[in-house]
């Protein structure tokens, strides 16, 4: 059996022989390898770097006493640096994993989208989880950003979560069984000191002790930088964010304390980063050197394919009309970005393909995480010869009286290197020139796709674009390879350090990887040939149809419309799906429902099995990457999820034995914003700002019962370890949890329908406690933003404000019974909240927060497809928002009424007609035309105010369609008569002013138009 | 090339290899790898433990910059531990060294006594420091206490030096140099660390936040030993340190300060040991189990010689006589244990062979580190029989009037077993008892000698004496292997583990190191036939010659005389002497001599090659141990001393920079002894004790002046970095510094003396100025520790009292000059200087004091072949040393002379005959006998006052010869009348009275008889 320190030495040795210094881990406590100045430095700068170590790491917050099987306060990991970036880091990393006795070829092996922050040091980078059988087994980032300095070259982090790896490869289920070395276990060896150092970390460190020794840590820190000696700096920034940590886990921190932590241990880190640039360049980058003395030996493993360095090799180009087939070779894209890029470059290569005079048939692009695919039928082979004029002069100055050309006419007939003779004469805007005809020679086309290629892959961009190797490129992840092809011929193109080629590169497993496609006909043949489905469509109904059959076969049915976004990330994240059924023990049914979807769906990507109740059964469905073992695929897997649930089932039981009211009291350590309180205080204002909205309102004793001990309660799960673990079941929890506590059902629910809607098209609350909290946990959020003046701008919304508000409108919109509740009502209730802890909120703020609100809630109209003009005829209520609805409803039920087009036209008429100020009323002794005595007489017939409804409206005023076309016919409003015009207007204003209020007619008029 | 880290993989390899688990470095600064708790904790207690480990060890003292070619702030260690012993911890050394392809047998590696200690912690053990060629390159240790606790079992304790083994392997001389890692030197990867790392510790650290961090660190430590947590309080208990050790770097440690650390550290290190056994205990010792479930697979290295686990071959004895042998095989013993072992085993040999009754011829016993061999000729086959009496009942009541046994004499009879008629009588004391014959059956010799041998081998003892996984034997170094034979036959001797055979195991590095010995004649030509000069005397020969004849080869000599302690260890730290010649650069040669030799003798045991006129050429001889490839020990050699004399010229130049005044400031920082301040203190009290002996005498003013400006630098040289280093240089580095500082040469010199003598036989002080400060050197501390309790006890003498009180003696025995000076005046001297600084000086201790001194003195005395009765006879001028010697010469001058014995003789009866008090007067009209007058005459004739000395008492007193006979013959001294009797007794008073003072006669009476 391969011992845990068997697992280190190979790494070791195995790095090693790829060129990496091994280091030592480093000798102060840090929480991840990414920390130890082997990375965080030497990342930095322009100097080569490789390195590996084995870096314990110490997570305080991560202590369960080792009782937890997945769960340490110290953990091993192996860390890796490639600096700069060799290329193939994956190609490397896949056969590191051989050296651990993992077959690559059994296994499933995913690199599955996780992209890496640490803004309290500045950083930032791309790249992957590793996924071994659905378990995260490395860290993978293309560093991008250290220390706030953008990296140059970049460098490859790998970090091996070594106990993970090595349970899964012996097969053991809690860490303590692990053999660490021959004869003596993980628990034998590291048990005790799991437990004492988790009973220091979470009971027994003293905290005055501990938040002394943060001051001095920083204080020597930053007494270090000014005197520029970033190594020593860097190890009390190192020794700070350990005290920080030891604090916060014996829950010592305060929300102000973190704040200004956070602020100092990044200043520092920056400065830190800063200085050690710095002094190594002062040193003149002593590694420098290494780059030309040393070539690393890569053995064996693969490199994306390079065209042969000589050059493309040369075909009898065809004249006839070819087939253009281009491969974009890329490391895994996100799913999302799959999507997006097939579409780029679909447009891109329809544009720039239309800009050409090549004639060509269909285009055809397609894609999988790792390739995108385009084919273009029918491309000619060369763009015929095109003429066109070049303007000259106006005749009128091109020739003199005499008829001979004159100085201008001269001039630019040599600038045009042709006679005066040959010029000719043309129109341009309606003015006669002298003109030169030019020819414009047809390219070839290879000629004109060498330059298609590069414009499509320099034009590739996505939401977020990092650096690998080449000098140029910027992209979701790295391009590493090219194919392009017209017919059987290379078509050259170079971007940057890529040059397009034959070859491609098929699943990184098969035996042999990189294969040469004869022609450009052939390139999706080759791929699919080689078990690749290249069209999404194609893959989404193999998934589909893999997961059904899979189902099936133990009685189970799969929702596919409830995990329609997950079917098509699952989509996204292979090339070749291949579907395995695995299952989990039915006890762990036990636990709530929500947990195990969550942990099926966001965290492992497997669809949850059914039976035809719609209820849960032990099995999922997960859609592994091409050939595998499947039996062995399947066992990983179902390791992976029991641990999870394991966990789960730890957590959940853990989290049942403590008292609702003290995991309340226990947000009070969870941030919200450092300028309004914390978690806590912010649970605090919901409750008083949902007390307060529901006063304009008379609930039931038992509404308002519930509202209070929801309230007192609310957020309450945010400190359990479940929603810890997991955050999107916050709420889900508190119900859960609240329920088992022996809350009345009402208030669990309220606790769950606080949060919602969590997400567009997400459930409402149903009940009016919980739709208070629910607006006031909103009202709370958007009013704290928009005092701190955090609004969000184009891109950014990091708290979310813009669904915030969506909640707000479409609680509003749903619950008639809130009528009460204004948008600008609620804002300004959380205002006071808010005031009360001592914020200034300016009533500017509120103002525009309601605003945004409203604004929001058109976009949400018009996203439903509500007509622009639609949503302004009803724009005075959307403050609101149950009222607009309302009004909307009643529009779209009498629209298509005889007399409801001409009442609304009427009306608007009337409103251009009427002078502001005008009163609805008038003397009918002026009124004598029969027209006009008529339309009185109508007038007369309605209700003497304002109609409530549209439909009350609609219904009552019909009877003013006829009288007021008649009116409008045969009177002339503006009389020359006072009096008479006077009674005019004031006859049609009471027209108006029986109409129901907020609509905007002219608005009104052009939507139903 | 191998590189560094090829080294750590490599080691780390064959350490895992052999059942060791990989640890990793301590996650915060630890001085050395003993202090991970992978050692620290994990050697005690029961539990088996097998660890491997690099580990960066941060030393802040020993920061330079990255300036010093040998010295690191950082420097890598590689620790080994095992536990229990496995029984053969050097051969798996030996093999892990070729595992770093050292050939060992090309090289010369041996192991040189080191013995390891660190109170701070209560931890020693035994061990050597392994050397190749002249290199120390691993530390070797059987832990036998840490934390206060002995061990049980014994573990080893392996501590690699990396960084020199592998600049020795590169053939590097700075550090930076070393090829780290393929293509990146130590310095490249590391340059940078060792400066920034060096200023903090030398410079830029915060000394007000590193104390406070100190006192969180201990406060922390406490709390968790209270607490029951021995990790967590382990850790702080490291950090602490480390904190202690950054302020001590800074120079910011008090005397005061220094003292409370150790003792809080020692405490909770104590406290950390005791419960971290007591926790394993309540957790039942996880790791008992390995023990049983894990054979720890050892490869190929040799094990000692083990006898077939069946019994020893029958081999016909013979009935004739024959030799013994008996080989004793040990690991390397220190080499004063190998003459202490070899006295040992011939006296326990001799006597015990004594008490057999075999016969035998002569013994003989040889021995090199690594046994002791003892033969023994014509050892009978077999004890005779012996007949012997056992007393009964005296006869009178052994049987009754009528002549039967009484119940007495039947029941000694039954007792015996014998019927009473069988019964004799015999004398026994002068009475009759009944008695009865026993014979005693002779043993055979295997037998007696079975016995002797276990006898030899438990009677083993050295000073120092450890455990090893033996589970019963202790002594100096592990005892490995035993043969015993007599004639062809093995004499099986078990003691404890050991077995006696007749495979004995040569040098570790022959083909073939385990050798059958045919019988007790071949042993010593066997082993010789392997290369091993057992007899200790030839050895020393071939040392000897050996250096004289390549001394000779480059036209030197030795200077054998002066080096005869050196020849004599080197003789006891070889088997086999291999003489090689070494050379160093020249440019040395002007260093001064003290240094090069002391480096030279002190450091790597090397003879240093002299010019005819005693100066020192640039050459060495070393001696190593058996065949090796000469050229490569010596170019390993050279290399070393090169770097020592670089260290030194180093620490020299450096030296030469600071001027003398700031290296007397600095010595404020060096401890003394807590409770009597710093060596400042301490060389200020030695200024002014020596002022106040001056006070007593009349000093030129010259040297008034030398005595002023030498007692203001007194010791300043403990400061500079060479005596620092090599502290032996002490006094000689002062005078050079001195001299080199412009000094006057009486100064210099007098800076020299004080230190002397600093051994037995060394020079004394010349100059009154050097002998002043010198003796004020000794009175002061041996004034201190009497004040403070802390004489000497039978083996402890820490402080080295016994030779401060040689050194006083030595002095004042030489210096007439200081004739004023007494021993109890001196130490009243430094008594009243300790008293200015708040000491507590009690008188009894000042007497104590004197009491001790004198003594010395007397058993210096004894020790020079003075007889114990002379050294009486002078024991009143004892406190005067000087007198005493005065005395003592005379006394020899004239004891030869005819009438020097009468006349003492005389004295001695006189003083025994007159009572005390008597008056040297008498009224000589009372004296009427002729011979009493004649006495009354020839006294008369004397000067009428004591006698200056004894050879002017001699002289004129030897008239009284002759009267005085005639006076004790003639008259009777205690005459009826007392008036005759008062003048007789007053007569002979008057005899004594022109008697020099100070003389015991009875005591010079017996002396001289």
């Amino acid at each position: 059996m391969l011992t845990v320190q068997d697992a280190l030495i190979r790494l070791q040795k195995f790095w090693t022989d790829r060129g990496c210094m091994v280091v030592q881990p480093y000798n102060s406590e840090v929480g991840a390898g990414t920390m130890n100045p082997a990375t965080l430095m030497r990342v930095l700068g322009p100097e080569p770097w490789r390195a590996a170590y084995v870096e314990p790491s110490v997570r305080p917050d991560d202590s369960r006493y080792g009782e937890n099987p997945n769960r340490l306060q110290t953990h091993t990991q192996f860390q890796v640096i490639l600096k700069p970036d060799p290329g193939n880091p994956q190609e490397l990393y896949l056969e590191s994993l051989e050296a651990l006795d993992i077959d690559i070829h059994a296994h499933d092996v995913r690199f599955v989208e996780d992209n890496w922050a640490q803004p309290a040091i500045g950083a930032w980078g791309l790249g992957w989880e590793v996924w071994l059988d659905g378990m995260e087994i490395t860290q993978f980032t293309y560093f991008q950003q250290v220390g706030g300095q953008n990296l140059d070259p970049v460098s490859v982090e790998l970090t091996y979560g070594i106990e993970r790896i090595m349970m899964a490869q012996q097969g053991v289920t809690h860490f303590k069984d692990l053999q660490y070395a021959p004869g003596v276990t993980y628990g034998e060896a590291f048990g005790q000191q799991e437990y004492e150092m988790s009973r220091y970390y979470l009971d027994d460190a003293d905290v005055d002790a501990n938040r002394d020794l943060f001051e001095h840590y920083t204080a020597e820190a930053q007494r270090l930088v000014d005197a520029r000696l970033p190594i020593p700096a860097h190890n009390y920034v190192l020794k700070s964010s350990h005290a920080f940590n030891v604090l916060d886990s014996r829950g010592a921190i305060s929300t102000t304390e973190r704040a200004k932590a956070f602020s100092t241990m990044r200043r520092l880190a920056r400065e830190v980063a800063r200085l050690w640039v710095e002094r190594r360049e002062e040193l003149d980058f002593p590694l420098m050197k290494s780059q030309t003395d040393v070539k690393v030996q890569v053995r064996s493993a693969i490199m994306p394919p390079r065209p042969d360095a000589e050059a493309p090799e040369t075909v009898a180009t065809s004249h006839d009309s070819q087939p253009l087939a281009i491969e974009i070779g890329v490391e895994e894209l996100p799913p999302h970005v799959v999507v997006q890029a097939i579409e780029q470059v679909r447009t891109t290569l329809t544009e720039r393909l239309g800009a050409t005079r090549l004639t060509h048939g269909a285009i055809d692009v397609v894609g999988t995480p790792r390739r995108i695919v385009a084919t273009v039928a029918d491309v000619s082979a060369h763009e015929p010869d095109a003429e066109s004029l070049r303007k000259g002069p106006k005749v009128a100055a091109a020739y003199d009286a005499d008829g001979n050309p004159t100085k201008a006419c001269e001039g630019f007939a040599r600038g045009q290197k042709v006679d005066p003779s040959s010029l000719v004469r043309a129109e341009f805007d309606g003015a006669e020139h002298v003109a030169v005809t030019v020819t414009e020679k047809g390219r070839p086309v290879i000629e004109v796709a060498e330059q298609l290629v590069a414009d499509l892959v320099t034009s590739l961009r996505a939401d977020k674009n990092m650096r690998w190797s080449d000098p140029q490129l910027a992209y979701s992840r790295p391009i590493r390879w090219l194919v392009a092809l017209w017919g059987a011929t290379v078509v050259p193109a170079e971007v940057s350090s890529l040059r397009a080629g034959r070859t491609t590169y098929v699943h990184r497993t098969d035996v042999d990887p990189l294969v040469e496609v004869k022609d450009a006909a052939s390139l999706r043949n080759t791929l699919e040939a080689h078990g690749l489905v290249l069209d999404p469509v194609v893959r989404r109904t193999q998934v589909v149809d893999a997961a059904r059959t899979l189902a099936a076969s133990v009685g189970g049915t799969i929702d596919f419309d409830g995990e329609s976004a997950l079917v098509d990330e699952i989509t996204n994240l292979v090339e070749q799906p291949q579907g395995i059924l695995g299952s989990y023990g039915p006890k762990y049914l036990e636990l709530p429902e929500q947990i195990l979807t969550t942990v099926m769906r966001k965290h492992q990507r497997y669809l949850p099995v059914r039976d035809e109740a719609g209820e849960l059964m032990p099995y999922f469905v997960t859609i592994a990457n091409g050939d595998c073992d499947d039996e062995l695929v399947r066992l990983g897997n179902e390791s992976v999820i029991r641990a999870r649930y394991e966990d789960a089932a730890f957590f959940y039981d853990a989290d049942l034995k403590v008292p609702l009211t003290d995991l309340r009291a226990q947000i009070s350590k969870l941030t919200f914003e450092d300028r309004v309180g914390s978690m806590a205080d912010r649970a605090d204002r919901i409750r008083d700002v949902a007390a307060a909205l529901a006063s304009s309102m008379s609930l039931s004793a038992e509404e308002s019962k519930t509202l209070a001990r929801a309230g007192e309660l609310a957020k309450f799960d945010l400190s359990s370890q479940m929603v810890v673990e997991l955050s999107s079941l916050a709420g889900t929890m508190a119900k859960e949890y609240a329920a088992r506590a022996g809350e009345t059902p009402e208030v669990a629910s309220a606790l769950l329908e606080m949060e919602q809607p969590r997400s567009a098209g997400d459930a409402v609350p149903e009940s009016r406690p919980g739709a208070l909290l629910a607006l006031a946990d909103r009202f709370d959020l958007l009013m704290a933003m928009f005092a701190l003046g955090a609004k969000p701008t184009g891109s950014s919304d990091p708290f979310a404000l813009r669904r915030a508000a969506l909640g707000v409108v479409s609680i509003l919109r749903k619950h008639d019974a809130l009528s009460t509740v204004t948008v600008a009502s609620g804002l300004a209730a959380a205002a006071d909240r808010l005031r009360q802890q001592g914020l200034d909120v300016s009533s500017e703020s509120v103002d525009a927060a309601t605003e945004f609100v409203i604004g929001r809630f058109g976009q949400q109209l018009r996203d439903e497809g509500v007509s622009v003009d639609l949503v302004s005829s009803v724009s005075s209520l959307a403050g609101s928002p149950g009222k607009a609805e309302q009004a909307l409803g009643d529009i779209a039920s009498v629209r298509h009424s005889d007399t409801f087009a001409p009442l609304v036209e009427a009306v608007q008429r009337i409103t251009r007609i009427v002078p502001e100020g005008t009163q609805p009323s008038y003397d009918r002794a002026h009124l004598t035309e029969p027209a006009e005595v008529a339309l009185a007489d109508a007038v007369d017939g309605l209700p003497d105010h304002a109609a409530d409804s549209i439909p009350e409206w609609a219904a009552d005023a019909g009877a003013l369609v006829e009288p007021l076309g008649r009116f409008f016919d045969d009177v002339l409003v503006m009389a020359e008569d006072a009096d008479v015009k006077a009674a005019r207007l004031g006859l049609l204003q009471t027209v108006v002013s029986r109409a129901p209020r907020g609509i905007d007619w002219q608005a009104l008029h052009t939507a139903i138009a």
